[in-house]
């Protein structure tokens, strides 16, 4: 079926408008292993049994649809995302990946399919705030689960565990790679969700590198009292402590060149008006662009942490729960990303990706990975329902991303 | 029946063990207009009948006990204090109070009563957490409650008026005094609740005055956004917001003579590991002995949090939700508790009530209100499991409470 590019976007965020209704409230809300996660699974394994391709969940749920190739025993050619989102999260954020490589993998096999397999990915539970750690499906596909992970507990006092086996995938979460066998090279497409492209006008951009990451949790541990009759000397006052951690770590972050820190979470315990905080649990997301400055900003983090309880009279407890190390995408799928935007006719910009990715897993693994960046509008605003991606820019990726994946598995 | 000091504290001490063992968890839970505080109620009720007291609630749902007196055209006498408690509170803080006094109405009536009436009170709702606002019954009793009382909303999005209403209290909070007469005087026992009198070895000492107090809402309002794209300097992080605030509301109430500075909630949207927040709730509950030190530490805070905002590129809603101006204690009363105490022997200690107690609400209404503290053991930890008071402390109580009411209703 011949389609205009104006067809091919307006039905690529017609899909990304069905799946965001699943789970809507203010945004959209599908955390990762949960009912509106595997919702979203089951209407794209829909789209991609209408599209000819071949469907099959690995071992830890990811949903693989493939356009089988000429030449099977040839290293397979993987593009995807995810599906889950973050609380009343956007409809562009990991969605779009999986809807735009869809469309390019049914090209593909429209077109007669290639000599490599081409295959879209949707991974599991890519999104960090229900279990306090992310990019599950990715790092299963590698083997790379850690020990205590089906041990991790969402607010619900749900474990990961028991989340995964609730969903009929098994009562154990798959020991060593998920995948049945890994690719020759993976290309991800995904929302900027930041403002760089757009300020610099340009559809789309091909990722340098993803920065390092670490998140870590930090209970302050105080003395509970009335608020009205102890003295400010003889207090500990764990959110004194815990507020003194949060400016320390901002100041810290504005030191390091394309440093971030985040404490995005913060639990004050009694939680009452008239009673002084005797515990307070917070979050910390730290991200550098490279290695030294990661180490830089957790180093200095976790110091001022202790000091912050010192000076407060509080102790506190440093719990570190993930860190990735910053890395490179790959020459060779970097360049077929290269190509293909130069032959759409569109400026090549590069850039480096704040955010972390299923990407990031397999680039690590040594799988060749490479990224487009797809223009956010809205100021690049993500992690929210304002998160918008002009039907220009998405008509660019689907058509960028077939043709890079078509070079890819020739 | 004739019981010696230990006996009687005893007794006292074994209700309180009864009452705290009502929503029991790592301490005890009966917020007010619940069915925790109700539970208490109706336990109260039953040991008032035994008492030989005539029970009553009035149109607030106060509870009220009665040792009838000789002349009951005379002002009565009233004592007691509340049976609801902040989240995992003691269990002495206001239950002490109206057991103590419960006990003291009982030998009065067990003793051919007085001229006066003398009447026990438990007054519903005292702690402010629940709807963010307290001191309810005592407030309906002189015909204070605020337009807005019924809309406070809780964190399960119950309002007052429903909670009322479910209690089968009346689908409308009272129109005016909620008794059907105000006393001639009252005196409230309650703990102390900070470490004064055990650092002078006294069990108890006659309050001079109740600080004043207010509490103001303050929302943060910033940008959501990803932790990992949105550079620091295009940030609005209504956290870094917020806790500038704290600690700058701490440092203020430090400046001032015996002000304190609590921010015992605060509440982070969206609250997700890997999100700017966008919004942050704080409740700052702000009191001092004096009117120009309360005055100075409220205009200071509300300034302090709008510099606070501005610093992070936030905005800020102040929402003031109560303030009580500090109140002295009246002469009449106070001198019938500083015989009592002298006759039982006791050093004779005076000192000011950072907490906020029904106590204030009366004597602010015009009715001769005196307090008798008696002294916190562990620290003067109150609000919290480790609430303690030794046996000794509260025999002395009940003794002297029964001798200033004697004198009183004579």
């Amino acid at each position: 079926m011949q389609t205009t590019a104006q067809e091919r976007a307006a039905r690529i965020v017609g899909r990304l408008d069905a799946l965001f209704e699943i789970g809507r409230a203010a945004g959209t809300n599908r955390p990762g292993l949960g009912a509106g996660e595997q919702r979203a699974h089951d209407l794209v394994t829909g789209w991609m049994r209408d599209a000819g391709l071949e469907v099959s969940v690995d071992r830890a749920g990811n949903l693989f649809g493939r356009a089988a190739g000429a030449e099977p025993e040839l290293p397979e050619v993987w593009t995807g995302s995810h599906l889950d989102t973050p609380p009343d999260g956007g409809r562009f954020d990991g969605a779009l990946g999986v809807v735009a490589g869809l469309d390019a993998a049914e090209a593909i096999a429209g077109s007669g399919g290639a000599r490599h397999t081409v295959a879209v990915v949707a991974f599991r539970l890519e999104e960090g705030p229900r279990f306090g750690r992310g990019v599950f499906g990715s790092r299963a596909v590698v083997g790379r689960l850690d020990d205590d992970e089906a041990d991790l507990v969402d607010a619900d006092g749900i474990t990961l565990g028991q989340a995964f086996a609730a969903l009929g995938l098994g009562d154990a979460l798959p020991d060593g790679p998920a995948a049945a066998r890994l690719p020759g090279c993976f290309v991800e497409a995904h929302i900027e969700q930041g403002p760089s492209l757009a300020a610099r006008g340009a559809a789309l951009g091909v990722v340098t590198s993803i920065a390092g990451m670490a998140g870590i949790e930090l209970v302050f541990t105080g003395r509970r009292g009335h608020a009205g009759t102890v003295p400010m000397q003889l207090r500990a006052d764990a959110l004194a402590a815990a507020a003194g951690f949060v400016r320390a770590a901002h100041d810290l972050a504005c030191g390091l060149a394309g440093a971030v820190a985040t404490i995005g979470r913060l639990d004050v315990s009694p939680g009452a008006t008239n009673t002084i905080p005797g515990c307070v649990t917070a979050f910390a997301d730290l991200r550098a662009p490279d290695a030294g400055a990661l180490a830089a900003l957790v180093d200095g983090a976790v110091a001022a942490a202790r000091s912050a309880a010192e000076e407060a009279g509080c102790g506190v407890e440093v719990v570190p729960r993930w860190r990735y190390e910053p890395v490179a995408m790959h020459p060779g799928p970097m360049e077929a990303l290269r190509r293909a935007v130069a032959a759409a006719g569109l400026e090549p910009v590069e850039l480096p990706s704040g955010a972390g990715h299923d990407a990031a897993i397999l680039a690590e693994a040594g799988i060749p990975t490479a990224m487009l960046f797809v223009r956010s509008d809205a100021g690049g605003v993500s992690h929210a329902p304002e998160e918008d991606t002009g039907a220009d820019a998405v008509a660019a990726a689907v058509a960028v991303l077939e043709a890079a994946l078509t070079e890819l598995a020739a």
